[in-house]
This record gives structure tokens, C-alpha cells and sequence, in this order.
């Protein structure tokens, strides 16, 4: 009896063509399966097609857009989780998506998990770390394990008859937290990128030309209002991607560090994300105290490492988030962001939880003695003065 | 004979103030000295003027300009010095200021220098550390000394009839580096600022309405040529001031840690700073390792922190310049960056030093084989995998 | 009617002197406390029959040990928190003694909190900064608000008629977890202290002989049971310092940095700390993975340090704790240590939550292909070559 | 013509086995080459008769003793650079040896390097980063890229008649700065290693029944001197490990996180390490300022994990380099150790740069006024404190 194998599939070129690899080379049967995160109804609408088309056994669009949100991007925001300022959507969604396929393959007595990341980028390691750490299911890679250019893949898909549902000349990514946009013009950073390679943000000159206060609500670190209206915070992205994007914010042209060690140039497109993102750290500069914002500072960092290598898996994520989410119960208020022509700043920012005081700052105090502070400034330095004596 | 004692003079509310106090209640003869470090030629006259109205023994006007360019805000660009979003403007002066006080008291014979700063603020820290650590000096504190307030200020100066040059409602420091307003209003981060307290940046609205890019080159780390043109770092300092200003750049509204703990609403206005540390930090991308690039945002927040708390006496200062300047040597290129509305962002950045290559990075490559990094992948993780496996 | 005012006392100079000075120069009735945190049956009775002599109005023995075992020591441990090597013994008594301050002197209808500190060590803020936290009591400090020194308070102290239970030459603090000893001779760290100082701990020399291997189980990061037999932690915190103090373990002579920001020698003796905390760190180092570890390692400074400034109080404390706690459910096993002489080995460690795998490290492994890692190698160190090659 | 290509060759099984593997297997005539970093006269001499028994073209023994002690192990110990509680003796001497063995084969014109490392370690990943930074030479791994067992070598061995010089059942290395010893029994950390594994090192029970105390001098944080005399680097590291071994200290058993991520038991000794360091570190508590300390701590972690990576040739090693020579730069001064059962403790600390103050410090001290720290009291902890005052 044939093997099957589970194929991660987008419609793209790097899936489709792996279709006909892994029958081909392979010789297995292959089941493909497209977990939406957020990519859009077309884009599902199209991988489904696409595999109608190529004639896999089967093929499952998974829903996981909720669980996304809830249980992936509302860490993100917790955590102001950015990898050299990008806010990870695609390393966020690698995890979810290798466990909806680690189910379906489980189901369907698939002894292999394929997909179509070549040998450059993250996304191989992502899946397979999460593959390997939570199954014992097989790992195909076939791009990889046959050395492949893209015109190869595209030569072959070509020989295959592989009709690709509209040629792309850039390797796209999208999902509910943002947009990635790689390859061709875009590898070298002395090119500046082409306007049309943007679809969720307008560019600053032509971002609209009143500015925007858009207040969000916090519960416990997570957004739970965007202008005064309570929604899931599925729908607080989707309004937030729309209302941050028609402003122009959101686009991020990076020298990256990849994973394997090499800098690559990258292009994302995440409107809501740096809202959401932007307006959670300002509440935070509110309630927390200051040790704690250098420490929430130092695990930003840790979490964004973690998340970007995929190593959602590690017992120091859990770690984390359980410090984070004690951290978060006083992140609660409301917080208004202006956004114009690509800029973004925090208005008006309120919580029960507010460590500021006014009367602690003001200077017509006169209950408290300014002079009381005079042997702490005597003993500030203390150990650079002795220092600098020594020298004199 | 009545001792001298040498003030640090503005000719604002508080060191006009201390002027008559000095002499009243403490009894001394009061030489007073303003230090430029930016403030403007208006600003310098102004304290001329008031010093002699207010009729003090003599009067210094010291210029430190290019000290404070070369020997202070270069540190700052090479570090990213920013405190909590704030590039430190009134923090980085404070030392230079001080060892200059310490100059003209030793050759006039004073045996005290004195301040204007209140009981509550960071200033006090800042000269009074320096002070410390590099003479033996005495300090006199006055208006902290005696606990006055605003109004009692106000008031003790019109008994006196000193004659402010203007009526400040706001407490402003300002310098080649940036300028801050604090007090009143603003002390409640409820309240929006007023656009009348802006004098250095254009609102997001009324700035330019064409985008403009701005060309920085780099030599080991310091801005050198500004639009092609070579100039010593003061002008550039001052033509990026003018350019992101009118770009509406450089504006911070932050809830800022003080020193003595408690939290503050601070506005500045930093157009040049916030302009020249990111296209700073541009270049950096491109030139460090990974490696690189984790430490020195490490020792920024380190360095940040010491210029924020006065400690440019400390050892560790001159330590971490070592390792800062070892890192510079190689961020030298160019990077010409786009200004809108508010809004930056990098366009072209290049350097001899570049560690980013286009042969590494593309899909095109036949010459490495994809499958080399197989037993990357497959290691990747593998602490987490065996965690897992132990939890499955 | 005169005030009630509660004074920490121990029955020694400083806390003697002050039942008398409040009376005295305060005016004020005083009620005595020491609260019990494992100093010894002895000295909670020298407490009791002191202040019966000196006659303040009424005095409490409050037992805390279980407490000051189970919910500050247990997090020690857990947080291998050490300060500059020291295990930190009384800095985690002081928030819990501060608390039952607080409960009696509520219960009392006292006004104020007293105590005997001086102006340059750490015990003052650790007191204040826990009362003014968690309650709206004064604080009084008689010693440090009269400035005396230790020969004035001896002075003050015959013409009182105080008698001293016996004269101590040092300052000494004890409690569960360590024995402070300072001053006098100690003060210069260029004297050998003498070994009369000692009490919990034999010298290398006159330790015991023979080797000793003692078992400790952990569950949950805190220890249940020390060769084989289970106890509560207090018993195995006393059973601790007998074994490893009779082996000369423990023994601290540092240059300590203080909070005022003074170096200054301190003497410890904290043989069952060292002991546990020792244990504790080999059975993690089976159980964490390497980023749990590095963070763990990170979290433990913060935690001594934390500690140390007496902010216990401190939001990031908990937020520590809740990640401590989820890293810890794994630290459970069996490690052996060897003690000797001063010397700590561990010899045995075993966990059911191991993540060492001898089929991973064998040298006789045919399984896995060791090509698998060329890729790996590779690519390790690729940003450091490519800086090398622009060299060449 | 046939290629030549340079066998690093230590006469032991694996580089033995490697030239014949080169011969026959790959085709190569072989160079071999032995650097000298005080693994001891024997060795090198088995190493050039094993050389000329086994019969490649021509043997190399470079003498780097030198070089080793004073741009290697001199930077350790400045940096007190331990990774996970190992002075890193092998770890440091790889880059070195790497760089000679460059040397050699572009002087002989070999087209590769080739070593016996096997594919599961962390010297494959050390030789070859070095190598493919440094030069452009090919790289050879015959044991890996054949994936041999140890049994497989052996009997390979056997069947070309190698003639080991004497059966090694532990993979050791061994160089001026310590001694590693793997494998067999040791694999299992349940095992106590076998006393009988240890050459430098006295047991605990068998060191000498003699306290001793030892005296190091440091300039610029190299130690200089030892007991009063002294000499080169080199011979004060020979010494330390004579002098410390005898009282058995310097055994390391550790359960090591390896660079491919797997833990590993490993056993090493370096009793030279252990006192040089310790003396330094006791040093640096007497003049470091707290901040620096911190800094110089967090350094030491990064240094270690740089070497133990084997990224010598990282810029950031020689930025971190520049901050650590400025801070050692007053690492000058006499600290007297003292040894004695595997126990280390420093007794006198001196340096000209100290910062620790008598006057500072003591409790007889009427000039500085106690009050002066109430302000400073009052303040500490303010946030917490208004964060308990919200829970209240």
C-alpha cells in the first residue's frame, strides 16, 4: 500500500509543484491541507481550487483564525513581541499551522508531514522544529532535498502542465497579523521596493489627509474595544489593519538576521499590529514600574528570539508567559493614538492602574520637603567620585 | 572677606531667584557664569543682560558648542543614547555645564557653586555628581535649601524687583541637542499639549506637504556630510534640526521614570537627534553582526541610563566608549532617509563595510546545496523536542 | 493622652537604647516586639527578659519561622538568590518581620513603627520601605535621627542603667537562613577575621575528617527531604546547617556593595544556604533547557538584588515568581552532594524530568548520521567570516 | 599531481586513523602538524614518532606555548570567561591551533586542512569556523563525512596496522590551561567518575593535610607574580596548576549544554584555572565600581559563549575586548588565596585603585550626619509603594 503524505499547501509555486514531487519522486499519496490564519477568503477560496485542479487525494481548508488571534497574536501583544522591528506574523503562524497539519496527518494515517520551504529561509525550521518536538510523523522537504532553483520549480511545474493561478514574481506571505513581501528587486536593499508590491498600506503621500484618533481598550494587556466598540479581537486586527493602513503605518523595509546567520532584506506590511503594538506599550508606561519595564523589555526581546526561531515549544515560552501574563492583569485602560501620514503617537492614556501622581510631581508641592533628598543626591555616585578621586 | 560663590545662571525665575538669596541669606558674593552649549544667541544675551540687571559681582558667557558637539552628542549618536524614548538632551549638557562652572570657580576663587534646581527634579543629581566627583567644591542648593515653591519664587522675586524677561509658564531647557518643556498643564498626561509650546517642530499637519530624502554619511560612527555636504558636526546637528523639524519630526510625549522614582509627563522636542540616531542605527544594520548589533542595544540602554543619571564620571563610562568605538570603526557609508509628516524611514543605506550579500541570500543560488542544512534543522530545538517528548 | 509607639526590639545595644530614647526624647509609650525567624530559642528569651528589664509597656515574642521558611526562603531557594555570593539571610527576614510589625502595632493602636538602624546600612530601607508600602504608620528611627555613634549609644546606655546581656564587640543578625557578622576589625577587609567570630561553621582545618554524602530530594524546586527522610523545610533548613557547617561550608568574607553605595567587608556564615542552593542549581542543570537556564540565571540577580533593596513589595517581585514557579514543576530529584573540608561537589543527580539522553551523546552511535551536521558547521560563525573575509 | 593536504594530528586514535583514511580514501598525500599548547613534552614527542610511524610525508611540531599563555589565556582570564562553570581550556586553544595550522599548509601549498573531529561534538564546529573565516583553504573531516563509530576506527585502525601508542579508553585533551577528559563511563551521570581519571588533581581526601596560601600579583588584570616572584605567564599558569592541584582543587563535573544542544556530562581539570580566576575575581571586588562589576560580569557570560562557539574571529570578541582592557586597566594589586581541600578562598585583597573607604564605612564616624539618608529612604521604592497603596 502507498504511503500517504500530508503536504502543507498554499496554491503557490513552491506547494503546488511539491504535489507532483512528492507523487513523482516520492511515490506516495499526497493529501494537502491549507490552514487559514487569516490569509483571506480568496486566497483559501484559491488554495482549494488549486488542489482541485493539481488532483492530490484530498484536501482540507482548516479554520484557525480565532485561535490565531487568541492564542498566538494576543501573546504577540502581551509581549510587544517584534524581531528587529517586525512584529513576526508569519513566525507566529508557523506553529498553529504545524499542529493543524500534525491533527489532520494523525486523522488521516499520513506516516509524513510534507512542505515546500526551500534551504535559505526560517520557515523550514519553524515547521519542523514544531513537527518534530509534538509527533513522530516524517518530514519531507522536497524543494530542499532536491536542490531546486525557482526557475527550476518553474520549468518543472511548466513540464507538469501546473497552471499557477497568477504568476508572482515576489514570495508573499499573509495572515491576520501582517504581510510578507520577498525575493527579486526586493534581495538587494539599495533598491528602493516598487509602490505596487503594498496591498494593505497606503503610502505616506497618499495616506489620508486628516488625522485619525482611534482609542483601543485593554483587559489585562489585551484589546478589547477599538473606538469605543467591544469586539473579538479578530475583528479589533481586521479594523485595525484597515483604519492603521489607510494612514500609512505599518511598513517595515529591514536588513533581517535570518536564522542560518545571513542578512536578508525584508519587506512587511503590519498596519494593525503597530497600532495595537504602540498603543499597548504606552499604557504599559503608565502602570508599570520601572524595574518592571526593563524587565517586560528583556523578555520582549527573549520572546520575540523565541517566536521568530519557532521555538514555541521551548519551556521557556510557558516561563515567559506565565511572568508576562501576571504583568498584564494591571495593563487594563484606554489609550488614543493619533495616526497621520505614517506617524503614530499616544494621545490620552488611562487606568484605575496608573502609577502616576500628580501630586508626587508637581511643583507647587509644599507638604513634602524638597530638602529631604539632599543625602541621596550626596551619596549619588558615590563609588564614580571615589574613582575620580583617585585620579586626581 | 564675604566668600564667592560662582551660580549657574539662565536668567530664569529660579537661578534670578538665587541670585538675591545667595546674597541675602547666605551672605555671599555671587559670580554668575551661562554656559552655551546651543541655547541660542538670544538666549546667551538674554542671561548677559539679566546678570547685569540683577547685578551680581561679574558675569561668564562661556561657549562649548563644539565641546558639546564633538566630545558629548557624538557619544550619544554612536550609543542610540535614549532614555525611555528621550535622547537626552538636557542629560548629556549637564556634565559639560558642570566641569565648566568648575573651571571658572577654581580660577575666580570661589569656594561654592550654586544652583537654581528644585528638590524634585533630575538636574539637582546631575550637577551636583559631577561636582563631587571632580572638585571640592562646596554646593549651595537654594531654592531646595530654603523648599520654596513656584509661587513663592514669584512672588520673593517681585519683593526683590527682578524683572523676568519674559513670563514662562512652562519650564524650558534647550540646547543644540533638544529642547524640553515641562510644568503647568502638561504636568497631567491628560492633558494634550498645546501646540504653542512647539518651537522647533512643525505639527504633523502643518508640516511640509512634499516628502523629502535626506543623504547622512557616517565616518566610524559620527554623521560627517549632511546632503553631500561636509561640515563640522555642530552645523550638521543644527541643519538636521531645521530639516526634521519642518517634517514634523522629533516630537516625544512621554510618562518618563525620574530618578528619584516617580514617574513624569515630559515633552520634547528633538528633531536633529531622532533623525541622526536612526539613520545611525540605519547603518549599523548593515555593518554589525547579529552578535553586534544584541550587545550594543545592551550597552545603548547602559549608556542611556548613566547619561540619565549623571554618572559620565563613571568608570564604566569610559568602558563602554572603548567597546563603542572598537564597534564604530566600521559604521562608515551612507544612508539617505525620507522625512514626511512626521514620519522616517530609511531608504538607501550603503557601506565598504556591508556584511549583507546578495550571493548568500537569493533563490537563484545553485552553488550551496539546500540540503546542507538539514541537520540544522534537525537539531534545531532539540532541548524542546526532548521536553516535549517527556510531556507527550 | 500619650502615644503608643512599637519598637523592633532584640534586646541589644541599638534596640536597648532606643525603648529608653523614645521614652525619653520622643515622649512617647513604647510596646517592644521581636519577632522569631529562627535566631534561637535563646535569644528570643534574652529579647523577652530585656525588655521585661528595661520596662517598655508590654513586649511580644511573635513566632514566624514556618513563614519565614516556607514563603521567603523557599523562594530563595527556588531563585538561587544570592547577592555578590550572599545568600541573603537577613534581607529576606526583613519584609517578614516588617509585616508582623505592622499586624501588631494595628492591633495595638500604636502610631508609629521604630527601630534601632543606623544611617548607613541596608536594614533601615528594608524596615521603611516595607512599612511605608503596606501600612499609614510612622516611621521613627531614633538612632539615625540623633546621629549617634555606637560609643555614644554605650555612653547613653550605662548612664540608663541598661545592662547589656553580654557586650558583643560585633553586630551580629541571625536567623534560618545565615549569621551576619560585622564591624569592629571586620570593617578593614586587610584583617583575617578571627575565629572566635564563627559559630555555625567549623574551620577547613578543624572540619570533620571523613566525607560526608548527603541526599537531598527536591519536588517542585523546594527541598522535601534530606537523606531519605521527609521534614518540613524548617527542619531541613536546621539539619542543613548542622551537616554542612560542620564541614566548613558556608563561610562568606566579601566586599559587598550597599545600597547607599558603599563597599564595605561583610562576614557570613550560611552553610545550609549553600548547601540547598548548591543542590538546588545541579538538579537544574539536568531539568532546564540551556535558554531556561540563561534566564534563570537573569531572573536570579534581579531576584537577589530585589531582595537585597527590600522590595519585596515590588509588582516584578511576583511577576519573577510566577515565571520561577513554572520553570520550577520540573525541578524535582534526588541530588547527592559530597562536603568536605569546604568543599561542595555534587556526585549524583537523578530526575524523572531529565533532559540528558545518553543515546543523543554516545561515541558509539550509528543511528544518526553525524554528516547530518556539515550544513550546521557551516553556516556557524557565517557574519564573523564574512567580516573576516572584508579584512583580508 | 597528487593533492597535499594538512592533518592536524595528535597521535591518538582519531588523527591516526584520519591518515590513512586520507591516503586511501581520499586520495591526498598528508602533511601532518602538532601545535604545542602545553599538552607536555611526552606528548609532543608521541605525536612526531606516531608521525613518522604511521607515514605521511612530513610531520610538523610548532611550539605555541607563548602565543597560547599570553593572547589567549590572558584574555580569559581577564575576562573570568567560565562556560557553565569551565575555564574553556580546550575551547580557547582551537582558534589558535587552527590559525598555525593555516600557517602551515598555505607555506607547504596544501589545497585543504583535514581533522579527526567526529560529528557530534563542538571541535569540528571550532576548527572549521576559524579555518573557513581565516582563509580559503578546503576542509576535511574523514571521520564524519565516513561516520565512523569508535569501534569502526578502531578496527580500521587494527586492520592497517596503526600501532597506538598506548589504549585510551577516555577521549582526553589536554593543554596548559586544563585537561578534558571524555567518555565511556563518564557518558552516564549517574556514574562518579573513576578516581583513576584524574592526572593534575589530588582527591579531596588525598590534597594536602596543610593549609597554603598563595600570594597573586596582578598589573592590568594579568597576574605577574605568584608568592613573590615573578615570571612569565606561561610558568605562573604551570605553577597555579601544581600548587592547586596539590590541594585538590579545579574539578569540574558538569552536565554541559553543547553546541549542537544536546547535554553532555563532562569532567574536566583545571586546578591553575580555578585559582587564577578566583584571585582575579577577588580583585575586582575591591576596585570595580558596582556598575562596572555588573557590566564586567554580563561580559564574562558573552565572552565565554563567544570562545566555547569558537567565534574568536567575531568583531564582537574585540569589542568586548577594548571595554574589558580599559576596565582591567586598574585590575592591579596582591590578593593572598587560600587553598586547602579542594576549597579556595581569598584572605588579603591590596590595590592602589581600591575603592572600598574606612572612613566610609565605619560606625564611629561622627562627620557625615545620618539624617542625610532619610530622603533617600523615603524614596526608595516609591512605585512599589503606590502600586500597594492601589491594592490597599
Amino acid at each position: 500500500m502507498t504511503d500517504k503524505v500530508l503536504l502543507a499547501f498554499s496554491g503557490g509555486l513552491d506547494t503546488s509543484v511539491c504535489v507532483k514531487l512528492l507523487e513523482e519522486k516520492y511515490d506516495v499519496e499526497v493529501i494537502t491541507a491549507c490552514v487559514d490564519v487569516g490569509q483571506g477568503e480568496e486566497e483559501m477560496e484559491k488554495a482549494k481550487n488549486s488542489a482541485a485542479n493539481i488532483g492530490g487525494l484530498k484536501h482540507y481548508n482548516i479554520d484557525a483564525k480565532e485561535e490565531f488571534a487568541n492564542e498566538y497574536i494576543a501573546r504577540g501583544i502581551k509581549a510587544n513581541a517584534e524581531y528587529e522591528g517586525y512584529p513576526l506574523s508569519t513566525a507566529f503562524a508557523r506553529p498553529l499551522i504545524a499542529l493543524k497539519l500534525i491533527e489532520v496527518a494523525e486523522k488521516e494515517g499520513a506516516t509524513a508531514i510534507a512542505h515546500g520551504c526551500t534551504g535559505k529561509g526560517n520557515d523550514q525550521f519553524r515547521f519542523e522544529a514544531v513537527i518534530r518536538a509534538m509527533s513522530d510523523l516524517d518530514i519531507i522537504a522536497p524543494i530542499r532535498e532536491m536542490n531546486l532553483t525557482r526557475s527550476e520549480e518553474k520549468a518543472y511545474a511548466e513540464s507538469k502542465g501546473i497552471k499557477l493561478s497568477y504568476d508572482k514574481i515576489y514570495s508573499i506571505d499573509e495572515n491576520l497579523w501582517g504581510r510578507a513581501i520577498e525575493g527579486d528587486v526586493l534581495e538587494d536593499p539599495a533598491n528602493e521596493p516598487p509602490e505596487d508590491i503594498y496591498e494593505w498600506t497606503a503610502s505616506w503621500e497618499d495616506a489620508k489627509d486628516e488625522p485619525e484618533k482611534v482609542s483601543i481598550e485593554f483587559e489585562e494587556g489585551i484589546p478589547v474595544a477599538i473606538n469605543g466598540e467591544m469586539m473579538p479581537l479578530v475583528d479589533i486586527i481586521t479594523k485595525a489593519n484597515e483604519i492603521a493602513g489607510a494612514h500609512g503605518i505599518g511598513r517595515v523595509d529591514t536588513i533581517e538576521n535570518r536564522m542560518i546567520g545571513i542578512k536578508s532584506r525584508e519587506i512587511y506590511e503590519t498596519p494593525g499590529a503597530k497600532l495595537l503594538i504602540a498603543a499597548h506599550q504606552a499604557l504599559e508606561e503608565l502602570v508599570l514600574t520601572t524595574d518592571e519595564l526593563r524587565f517586560a523589555e528583556y523578555m520582549s526581546t527573549l520572546y520575540a528570539d523565541l517566536v521568530y526561531r519557532a521555538l514555541w515549544q521551548e519551556p521557556l515560552r510557558e516561563d515567559l508567559d506565565q511572568a508576562i501574563d501576571n504583568m498584564q492583569e494591571r495593563v487594563s485602560g484606554e489609550v488614543v493614538m493619533k495616526l497621520f501620514k505614517g506617524s503614530i503617537q499616544p494621545i490620552i492614556r488611562k487606568s484605575p492602574f496608573s502609577l502616576h501622581s500628580i501630586e508626587q510631581i508637581t511643583f507647587e508641592d509644599k507638604e513634602t520637603d524638597q530638602r529631604e533628598v539632599e543625602g541621596m543626591i550626596k551619596h549619588h555616585g558615590i563609588q564614580a567620585a571615589n574613582y575620580q578621586k583617585l585620579n586626581r
